[in-house]
């Protein structure tokens, strides 16, 4: 299980990033780079967890939260340097979505058994947060540029799911969805 | 229970058939096809199966999701035809709306009795895929020409609630929904 | 008990009110006034229990959804009025805000027992509403002006919970946050 935490905190941690790099763009206060970051941190995994029916992963457990009030706060003072890095933004956004796309297929496929539910969710996890963002920062949504986002989450998710299926062990299948 | 998954099946295939026309217009990929047909077919039914508390209908049973995916693939391959053939489509919007505001009354009725929650959930398993898929592909909302559209779909779950309120047998309240 | 529900009223009725409003700045008709209404009056709510994994407030009483209609015909009949007296409709914004952030912040206190998930969800039932209205009316959202909006929110579920937290009792910690 230590992988798979390892990619739901690094997840969080960089859609966090990309929520208050959005609130950096649109200059708001230090309040809503809080809410940009937390929304785009947890928004998609939240998501899955309500169509799956399980409690919320963050209700349960502060760390996902925090993580977000402190990525957004760090943001906050050092954004000016970041955005002069962009194209590392745009590379962590990809591992951004690889994790999500194989957290959200195997929570899929451990709570429903079924593999085009876990693409479903897989897909969902990792693109719902910055669709959000977008939708509240009023940007163009991702969603329209989706050659480098939704297929990568489908393919993720996808991957990871036959893998799954055809017996390679977990480990094995997170590596495999998480580099496709 | 015949009809009503008549009406829910042809709700699916017209919702996500106009998530894909969306997909068209915004020239988007494959992968944008099939991201807006499933969120504008299924989107509406999610959103009330969670204000009920009821498990996804989507998750246990995967034919939902393979009918957005086949509609998706079908108009991405033919919607030079379809587009050109608007009158028709939005005939059938209106058959998706007639559809799924009587399922998502009698859904609401069905689980909590109350006729005010059933038109709260007929408008809203009617309105909300149309409305996703407006706000994803970034064009003005169907609610801001509600004559056309949120009116239809309060009309049919409200005729729906009244027909079954007064002891209507459902396959008649169904009917005088569906035609409302 | 007592002032809780009766805050509870109170910010519905306002975010009703707001959303009407909204409706009546886009001349849509009487459709449309109950649609924003009823979306902003009640939205903020219905993500908070979704979240907390506890069953919507307005699906077991349906007290809340006749006060969002009330209200919407009420502003449809008079809102030539209340738009030249935008200074109250302000003021009585944040008396909505102030409200639903205590609300939520209790709700999210007392089920989860974790105070930063309290805060998250008094910030969610404060804002989600007023979100959800712009975004479905096509206005900028209230988040990109956050030092008036979701400021005045995190403020209010902050004292709150911290109030509770310290030993007040759950009257004053009310008290205290919705002053805040």
């Amino acid at each position: 299980m230590n992988a798979i935490t390892l990619l739901d905190y690094a997840g969080v941690t960089v859609f966090a990033a990309t929520g208050a790099l959005a609130a950096s763009r649109k200059q708001l206060d230090i309040i809503g780079y809080l809410f940009l970051a937390s929304v785009t941190g947890i928004g998609g995994g939240t998501f899955r967890d309500l169509i799956l029916g399980v409690p919320v992963f963050w209700v349960g457990n502060r760390v996902y939260v925090l993580i977000c009030a402190l990525v957004a706060v760090l943001v906050f003072f050092t954004a000016y340097r970041i955005e002069s890095r962009y194209k590392l933004l745009l590379w962590l956004d990809a591992v951004g979505l690889a994790a999500f796309s194989v957290m959200g297929a195997a929570k899929g496929l451990a709570i429903t058994g079924s593999p085009v539910v876990a693409i479903v969710t897989g897909v969902l996890t990792a693109t719902f947060g910055g669709i959000l963002r977008d939708l509240l920062a009023g940007e163009p949504s991702v969603l329209l540029k989706p050659e480098i986002y939704v297929s990568a989450a489908l393919a993720g998710a996808a991957v990871f799911t036959l893998g799954a299926l055809v017996g390679l062990p977990p480990y094995a299948a997170d590596l495999a969805g998480f580099v496709a």
